[in-house]
């Protein structure tokens, strides 16, 4: 099994995020439509839960050859590994704040002898094929949110945690766990030396790391600064953006 | 009961409409956040069925005073019926061709003796209160929709129709029909002049004119050359605008 | 097949029936675990359609053996089969103000050659067993909604359609229709006329007779009057008329 | 815009058509990851409306390259633009029982000025791209459901029809409209007959015909005859079957 | 941000709080529509998940300015935080058994530095504006239910958690518990002597302390005995109350 | 109150178990449909989640006095409480891997005083009546999954823990835990050895076995082996084996 997250990182580029935060097949496959190389389903802060998750899997399906992702609510087993049945290839867990945290999530996305995940893949099945148990440890990418001060504190040895395929950087969190304001696409020093560690951090450790944008100008600096994965913008977000520009300009 | 759109009118100003074409109470209550007088669930092209409808207007009404307007599928009483019943205080309708069609629009909105309207407003008594049925042939509002050859032939008359609030224009049909390519905000002359008569048409009949715009540039320009009652973009289109210029920008 | 409803005719008795118009499987379950001999779908001025019809007539097969009755928005051949195809096997339709209304309603309902209904009980044929096909003609009921002064010029000829099943009274439809005061359970002569030449129509033709009621002393009285079947109630006012006396209660 | 059934077409072959009567977007994955050409949601028998055969046709398409049929409940122009708006690229309608019924199932499904389908392809452009309304009318397919015996009188008619692009045949209806008892994959010779009148009629009028078959080798059979177009099962009947194999095997 | 809740504990009244444990948009909006101060989705044993809450609050939202409480399914933060990013400006976590539940129920509920709370407040900042992350942990509430024998040994130390606002009993459990025979609104002298206990260790805390009744009687009661937040009734309830009046006056 | 399972087992026989994977009340009533004496709804490996297993429950209800287990994503104790109070009379628990992890499935399931099962049966009193509280503790029954190598080595404790009711296999996960391939219905001989020590733990327990089988030969081999419950396929699995089938032999 291929998966075009691991043909665009064998490739050495930047695997360009798109993000779901609204619970509906049609922007799920909207967004889908566009040139992503991967796309997320947010069932932490998006308003999707998995009944929703599973549909939107498919309409993505439709419209794309993107890499599925999801975050869950938590570092839950169950949910996890509801989602990667489901057909998540990537898991991108919030709130990773120690090593054994890491451990946690990579345990719950393997098949023994490598983790706890519990076989029967009812839709990764149908969708990748009949040797997708054999497989998946492999296929399956996990993403470690570093968000918090603890967090950071053990960002390296998070990095080092055998399994782990990425980091990835939860600004706002980051923030306001480290006592700075919450900007969207942060350029102030403080936590613009916290993303800097976090990718040191990952480079070091040999694996990628993500990080988190809205606009397009941002994500382009975070790949020169070498991020390996970059969020682009979020259907809410750029839904209500687009929303207030038109009405402001009429309204004005 | 007063309507926003009414006040609106009555204070001899344009009301802005929100368009949902998205199955969905997030993008419905996204779109209602912002400034629009009304919002406009369409059923038509719109990718939206009755079940799904009814919780997109409670959705509207948990953020916005704005006039929920439907648009339904067809010139069909039983559909017409319900999503009024469901709160709906506008029908807009497609494809109202004949002075006949428009009085059938007119009676499957309006209760005995003007209309052939059943009685049983069983969500529209519970947010507009129990003289509702008292109320209703007076705050309904029916907008006919002027998009065919056929319908331009008989503007005049169908404006002339007893009880039908105002005609609304659908320039793709309108220009498919005519033999004219599509564009979204047209300003090719043969269009235009359709246009101009379907305005002239109501104005001389004493009722409102309403325009399907995208852009607020275009928006304003309708509501200058005399609209009432004016689209401003809707969430399909929205949001896809938006998408494809941040992922445009960052992979050029 | 025998059903509740044609065993309690037949015994000569009075069915009573349960009201849905809210659109859940678990309100329909409730109402369904009450001694209801029938139980009616409202599509009409219910907040329900299709998709939704469908699980709650699971839900009440679930809890009970009513007769399941749907109401179908309007005299549509399209809906009014799915929804016998789906498990109803009763039809009360609104609006049959002509004789040629009944006759399409009734023909809607039988499989040729008594009529057009169109051969897939894709549920019903789960429920029913593999004979469904040849009893259903017998076992479907069909009740037309008598709602206009038009209906009610009609009445008697309306009452002697071959096949019909019923007549029934939507008493707020028909009050407004005669130029009278809407209320529930009504007794104001001019309307208790009209009542009657119903009930007297249906009994003339050998038909049976059905009543709209809220409350049970008045569904008592129409009981004695001579009616066949009377609803008692409905979910939303049901709710809505303990709602407000127990917030009552303690507000006062 | 290419479609597969066209190419199927194109090359002289028949096409496998899957049937799909749950309403599920997991079952219609499954039947879509089976090589079929061609799948067909049926909203009139199927126990499917609109609001869900609008994530089945994502959840196809996540899966296959079949071009995706929809049956609507009845020749009524509003459900069937909707279905084309939502994907669908062609349209099986029942009981198309006189030319002019076939007239009008064309023109709902053609734009001007062919037809009366009103512009707006919310979905279908997502999914076919920006000249959709420019291909729009070759690429969809009408299939008319001759299962009616005044059908059967006016068949050489209906196939006449421009526009056309085939017949189809609904052997239970045909079965119980000729006074023939119903039987899945008929070969009685009177039902024989008039499957074989309307096979030639199809032919003589230069378009496809279709059949409405449950087991391969009553639809190889029926391939061999000189249908163009083969139903294979549907999705009710299989589960059954299956279950039914199994526990009776079990409890034997 | 203010209130409604907040409001009236600031003006020293108490609280009334309707209960929603029907998984629907309307009888949501029903019960909202009465003179309630708060309104209780029920996660727990309400049939009600995360997917269902989130359109229920809308429609709350569209009825009423009444705060939006969450009842989770258990201590858990993946929820609890789901249910505050979709608008809910209360929790009442069932089961808190100890000082420590207490603690993690107030963390889960906060941002840091006073909790863990991660930032992302989708729904929230729509309805409740840009400000909403600097005004959640004060506009917040965190209910603890007191409903083991082991709550009640540690009641005093549990309502001195930093930073819970409100102990609230569930009898039936702590009843069940106890040893005691389970009754709607309670009056047994065991039962009623831990009910004092729990009020007056909210009220030597310095904190609220709320009750579940079921009639107005026993809410004024509660009321009178000094607590803040009664809850009354429930949909589930209420609705079968007067049900099986109805259903049994007219059968006696 | 008597559950058919419990009336299998009193009999001595062996029940025979549907299995739900589909999230649909549509497949889940044609399962029920057929002779099986119990239906686990699995929200593990299925691809359902609560808000979907709530009307499934019902479905079933509608069509079978089969008892419905329910199977949750993990020994979390707020879904197994939800699903008890939806009206699940058993729990059949995933990765019970020591005598801790039993006894938390029992306590989960049982009201105090025998275990911490929160008081709220809103679905399940409705449909098994108002002493449900004082039978559920009798009537739930509780079956734990022995699945992995090291719930195998503590297979003889787990089967000893009070109040549960049966060990279950899962064959998939215990075959890839003990380094063997994973077989649908495994006859080789490593993995039946295992099997063989489970069901001996059992009965040296005194408390039922049971085995997920595919196919009815196999299932029968096992209830000639011993066990006392036996799943006898699944719908996904089934499903597409006749649609592989019917088309293979087409293709072919």
């Amino acid at each position: 099994m291929r998966t075009r997250l691991q043909d665009v990182w064998r490739r050495g580029e930047v695997a360009v995020n798109g993000w779901l935060s609204i619970p509906s097949t049609v922007t799920a496959e909207m967004v889908a439509r566009q040139d992503y190389d991967t796309i997320t389903i947010d069932l932490q802060h998006g308003l999707i839960d998995y009944q929703m998750a599973l549909p939107m899997m498919q309409a993505v399906g439709a419209a794309s050859d993107a890499t599925v992702i999801a975050r869950p609510p938590w570092l839950e087993p169950g949910i996890i590994m509801k989602l990667l049945d489901a057909g998540a290839l990537g898991i991108l867990c919030p709130l990773v704040n120690t090593p054994a945290d890491a451990e946690a999530l990579v345990r719950a996305c393997r098949y023994a002898p490598n983790g706890i995940r519990s076989v029967g893949p009812t839709r990764a099945m149908m969708v990748y094929g009949p040797s997708y148990i054999q497989e998946a440890n492999d296929a399956v990418v996990t993403l470690a949110m570093i968000e918090t001060a603890q967090a950071l504190d053990n960002v390296e040895a998070i990095a080092r945690t055998p399994g782990l395929s990425a980091l990835y950087i939860g600004p706002s969190d980051l923030a306001q766990s480290l006592g700075h304001p919450i900007r969207m696409d942060p350029t102030d020093a403080p936590v613009l030396a916290a993303i800097d560690r976090i990718l040191a951090a990952a480079k070091a450790a040999g694996i990628k790391a993500g990080m988190h944008c809205m606009m397009p100008d941002y994500a382009r600096q975070m790949a020169a600064r070498g991020f390996d994965f970059v969020t682009l913008g979020n259907d809410v977000r750029m839904l209500t953006a687009e929303l207030a520009a038109r009405v402001g300009a009429f309204r004005a």
